[in-house]
């Protein structure tokens, strides 16, 4: 399904966080400022093609009435399936004694999947792997949010979490759940090896039939009166202490 | 220095994450609609003032020209000192054993600031301590990306960073410093008792001379192709080793 971006500074954000675009759309009555200047120049830079519109079809196309006169057309994201994530993942612990995968059981906010991804790609995990319903997918804000790991990181989704949970098991993963219910904390739990890292959704965690084929439930100790992490930042300090295991 | 913030959903988000604010400005001309109504409710139950504007007056005061009748003026921020911040740290390091205190060293920018305020409050850090010139500091921004935590925290302004750590190391702290020119890397880092964390700006890093004052640099290990974490997620990472080697 095709995704617009409306207005020139999300159009320009786009052009600059790398997202793949189909095409420009400018208004035939939008005036050549400076900003949709540096938008033809980026297009032309990126080879993106710049296509001319009425502004009674963009109004059409238009969710949000906020395109300004310029809009741009998302290619949609190339997902790789969940067995191509786990080939990846047998290879490099193959290879290297370890391997991460990260699955993100419903997480909604794109911009938290694009945070994920970033710490994912920073830690080398193997791929990044979602359901293909009532999920965030990757939009613009997962691009700008993932500051271009997005692009080195394979993204898979997949028909059911719990089902590709037990197709690693098959190939020697343990699956670590990130759960506040957990008595054991990340701390605690053996991270060394082939691991799948199960984070939950930002409201309700990880739901209860996939905390069920997961092996290590964990908790991440909180000491503040206030505060907890969101789930991008709980993530990161997971799949941290998973290299660090791996690196000892 | 009073900030303002423009503009309908600005104003509504300002109630919603908290933020100290002296009074609604609504012009004498805007219109009354869903947005502006939320707003009042909102004012009222936070004990906000409303004040009625012209639209002039509103436009002169208007940085971004953005304020479509409805702007809040932000209370200041009420810093702590840095002695303040050091004393709470030496109490709860004489009861507990250890305390970390995060100083920024010219953070740039204001969501930064308060995604580290986040996880700080998270780990049980006693204070973040940044300059007061040349730095991101309190904005409205912080308070959002804070999600509240900002209000838990000590949040002490100074004069120089470099003062503030030889300070510390009187009360027997040890400065961290977070460089990816370190050659140990913060696993090897002894983190345990009494912790300053010193993270540099989003762009230089630690400075030279605050790199100096600093007893232990340590690196965060990358292993990814394109990213590293930005400092709010590399903040993190460090205070969980710091509450991870503290709570063996």
């Amino acid at each position: 399904m095709a995704e617009y971006i409306e207005g020139k500074r999300a159009v320009i954000e786009a052009l600059r966080s790398g997202v793949p675009l189909r095409s420009v759309l400018l208004s035939d009555s939008v005036q050549h400022d400076g900003l949709v200047k540096d938008i033809l120049r980026k297009a032309k830079q990126h080879g993106v093609p710049v296509r001319e519109a009425s502004r009674k079809r963009m109004d059409d196309i238009s969710e949000r009435g906020s395109h300004q006169g310029v809009m741009a057309e998302t290619a949609p994201y190339p997902y790789a399936g969940g067995g191509e994530v786990l080939a990846a993942a047998v290879e490099r612990a193959d290879a290297t004694g370890c391997a991460l995968i990260v699955v993100c059981d419903h997480i909604t906010d794109a911009g938290n999947l694009g945070a994920i991804a970033r710490s994912a790609e920073s830690v080398g995990a193997c791929g990044i792997v979602i359901p293909n319903k009532r999920s965030a997918h990757v939009t613009a804000a997962t691009y700008k949010s993932s500051a271009g790991a997005i692009s080195h990181i394979l993204i898979a989704q997949v028909a059911n979490i719990a089902s590709f949970i037990e197709r690693t098991k098959d190939e020697g993963f343990w699956a670590v759940a990130a759960t506040e219910h957990a008595e054991g904390s990340l701390w605690e739990a053996d991270l060394r090896g082939r691991i799948v890292l199960v984070m939950g959704s930002e409201h309700d965690g990880v739901s209860r039939l996939v905390l069920e084929t997961c092996d290590i439930p964990a908790s991440l100790p909180q000491r503040g009166e206030v505060s907890s992490l969101n789930v991008a930042q709980a993530s990161t300090v997971f799949m941290y202490e998973w290299l660090r295991q791996n690196s000892l």
